[in-house]
């Protein structure tokens, strides 16, 4: 493994101009804004495509960018929304898909799943995103069919993360909002889900589509009462 | 979120220069031989720290850089190490622990984990090692019982992945070294778990420890015919 | 038990007259269109405030109304739920919460559930809403949040709803119909949640509000392609 | 969905009629003696059968009319089991199957059964009873068979009903009586299993036929004291 | 551990006398005709208190002498009991509880629990017993109620080893009884629950009490056809 | 059933010997120095192994010898290690496998298995082992790779105790060690694991081997610090 020759640049070359951040970083802890949920591919690094630097970011990364609903007790992604949400207070979190995902391309490759039981198990939490493209794209090719799964997942799983009991609260406060991403590989674009459920192109002009913005809900009870 | 200014400043200003690579990535897919698995903290950038450039790194990441031993299917981490091991035949595994990791410091704050139930619930699996620091650290003063938490939570985080069959099947092939890692975040040094259990300064200018090397097993069974 | 006298009663004064329709179901088998999922009350009968005759309502009743997440496998709703959507093809499926449903008041008075530790985890199914209300309604008195919760627990079943496969396919091809009812027992008054996230008095002069219309989702994946 | 008819209907001709009922029922809770569990099958309705008056019957309905054993925590049958007998100490508790069960039938047709995996899993809380009808009811032919396992089944969860503790304390106190019923839609008529395990019809002219009565047990330690 | 003298005594001493019998274990396999499940205690040896050779029970200790009921997938004990049944095809399960039993203790002194999360987990297998014990021994002193815990224990296992499907289909075929036992450290006396639920002394003048003794079931439905 | 001869020989014929020996164990409670988990195998009897008296070997039995690691709440063999370590402070574990194992031998007969779901689930734990041997023994015919599984399972059932947190602490402190045994039916020989993995004949002239003997470890944190 080379990786030492990695760890070397970074402590010689790397480190020494960034001394100061990991410093106050250590002493001050950290206080990221953000939870990013992405996938484990290698090709796909948070920090990169957001540029972010050290202590911006917090990350949870899987197979396949998923988030079990919280009936799942003991599981490290719902921890890790937790810890961000309770303890960190981040104001957004990103569930982040991008082209060409292993876990999804899974999917359509049954016999290779059967060699990898956990993952086949953890796939089930993409299920519906994969229901949801049998039923209702018959009509597209294979590629087609795989990105729209990944961008089904993605919204599969932030309807996932409204059900864990701290992110419900938060947002009824109107005090976290929701992203939905897609990173594209080849061309590095990112598309972001608006509230119409639609995936627009990120670009610097206009507003970052947000697929649930932060906003304070008026209970529903109230509205009952005035009735 | 100003996260949009970072996405643009990706691509306007850091994508074209990689361009070649990301396509290279895209047309012939990931094929990177380190899995790591490191906390979700935000200070700790695995990609940073081992200059691994995109492709290069697969990354698992969680509150407490935590690997769940194999009975638990379903998990978001063991599918992860199956999917880097199966899939992507890696050839090392680092699990990754950090200075002032607020996972590990919750087990000396039982209130806080109160208000974080799925936190609590996935520390269970760090359990041991916290065990090992109330039975055998009693001496030291709380700032150094969190330091030796870290340490031994790697420790066992190490023994889990080798109940997963995937990986028991590779080790014993000689196909695959397993490493544990510490990373200091105010002095950017990283220490390294060799075969005696401790914790060694990574430096240039000698071989990386490995805390279980890929050294083909020779067939216990064999052993017993002999005798 | 006097519930033989009732027994009595239906054999020799209700079959009678009911006979053709009887015999009518055994031989063809039931054809609901609607799933109620409703509280194990006994002073909510659903059959009763919907007017249905036997062979109209598919219905799955337990304390709470409460509709567990995809997740967790093995469980009698999710199961009522599936058989529901695959083998009737309904197409409604309504969840009925209720004033005065002693499962919601019981996240005020915690002792008492003490003694019911099966309801205490059945709950947590729950959770999410518990915490919008405590979040959101301290200016309310305790009256007022329970029916706060009432109405926030249906939402939160409606939301588990859509991550089940077979319902979310279901409702992408359109031809599936999501509604949160209240039925208040002093009143007899039944109120129905609009796509605003608001409950609306049922009359009979205007359309009935429906929480999530069917409506055949335009492929997100498509979308995308235009951008 | 016409079933906006049925509600105004309801609230129009039958409400006004009952009001004062509900209006009790509203003020002072409900105090129903009798669990019923029974199947989601819109052909069964609990009430109907038995004559019983809003706040008379507290209903469990479920695809099967399965009671999963005590050690599955977190279900919603146990729960409303244990809601019946802790928090309005019920006096009777009736497992009701009837004839043609799509649930029943499913062990007979395999292959529809991989359509619905929750369904699958839910039925393994019926296997005792499949098992006992492939062991011993070979000389049948299907629809006996069929016939043979609703009653295996109602059996196979009046034996769960028992390990549950709430139940289990109730019982040996002498103050719960366990039935096991058969509904058969195409006649009306209603089977109740007695001590002996069979299911007798039911006939106001003699006693209601009771799995379990209610009968304080003798301590089984104080038997062996004496012995 | 000076256990090596007692494997040198067995190997030098006791083993050259039972050779033939071990060789034709060796080659013939196994062939016990009953499981015994019984509890870890040192001093309740199944194959001392029942003078059996090696070769002649199936034997399966653990904390308490609990069988899990069969929704417990995954568990030692059912896997057990479905061995010795389907592979095995015993004819006879007996459940052997005894007296001082540190489980059953445990139940009345719920502090040292607290250091035992695992067996307090395992203990709720037996809460049924328990709450039996605390509902209707309340007169007895203690020792008395942890006597009867015992049997009570021993009889609610009886009632779960019923739902295990093998089980279940073997017991209706009428080729496996199952036996409830208590034996007594301090007498040396063994006691067998007979039909009547209550514990009798064994003697060898006359028959054994059998708990559910083997006898092939009458079809409940044929019963119902004929009524 | 003539199990109740050999009850009525112990009672006649043995116990009057031993009358003493129980009574002192029924007056001061056992003290166990080892907890021995072994097969539950009719021909492996681990008193009769060891010469172990009554009071001297706590003993957990399941199908292969099997430990779940720590993750598994609720469990019978988790429970029994926990009580051994916390309650009874056994000095030594000992892990015992034999040869012509049943549950060992059905990996290699995968048709039987779907007949023994439990014991299928159940087996998960030694699938590392499997695995090893699948990717390490395929020179080898039948029969050494069952006995080449035989003893990986036993180390693989060692690595699962060391993640339970009593064993782990108690380890650390150097009060406990693990012992990895195989028995052979038909020569009597026991073989016994060392340090390196290998299992070696034990015989009386020499130490016995153990795998992990007891031994306080030097806190790995305090290695780093001298670093
Ligand atoms: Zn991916
Ligand atoms: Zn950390
Ligand atoms: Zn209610
Ligand atoms: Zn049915
Ligand atoms: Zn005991
Ligand atoms: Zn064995």
């Amino acid at each position: 493994m080379d990786i030492i020759n990695g760890v070397s640049r970074f402590q010689s070359t790397v480190f020494p101009g960034q001394q100061d951040l990991f410093r106050k970083l250590a002493q001050d802890g950290q206080r990221p804004r953000t939870l990013m949920i992405s996938c484990a591919d290698s090709r796909v690094v948070p920090e990169l495509i957001t540029q972010s630097a050290p202590g911006e970011l917090f990350v949870c990364r899987n197979a396949g960018n998923i988030v079990p609903p919280f009936a799942m007790k003991n599981g490290g992604v719902s921890s890790a929304v937790e810890y961000a949400v309770v303890a960190l207070e981040v104001s957004d979190i990103v569930v982040c898909g991008h082209s060409d995902c292993g876990a999804m391309k899974a999917f359509f490759n049954p016999e290779a799943l059967e060699t990898m039981p956990n993952v086949k198990s953890w796939l089930a939490h993409s299920e519906p995103a994969f229901e949801v493209v049998k039923s209702c794209c018959g009509h597209m090719n294979e590629a087609e069919q795989i990105q729209a799964l990944v961008l089904e997942n993605v919204s599969i799983q932030l309807l996932h993360l409204q059900n864990h009991p701290s992110v419900a609260a938060r947002m009824a406060q109107g005090k976290l909002a929701l992203h939905g991403w897609f990173f594209d590989i080849e061309s590095g674009e990112i598309r972001a889900q608006g509230p119409d459920g639609v995936f627009h192109t990120v670009s610097n002009d206009k507003p970052l589509p947000v697929a649930i913005p932060a906003s304070r809900r008026v209970a529903r009870s109230l509205a009952v009462e005035a009735a």
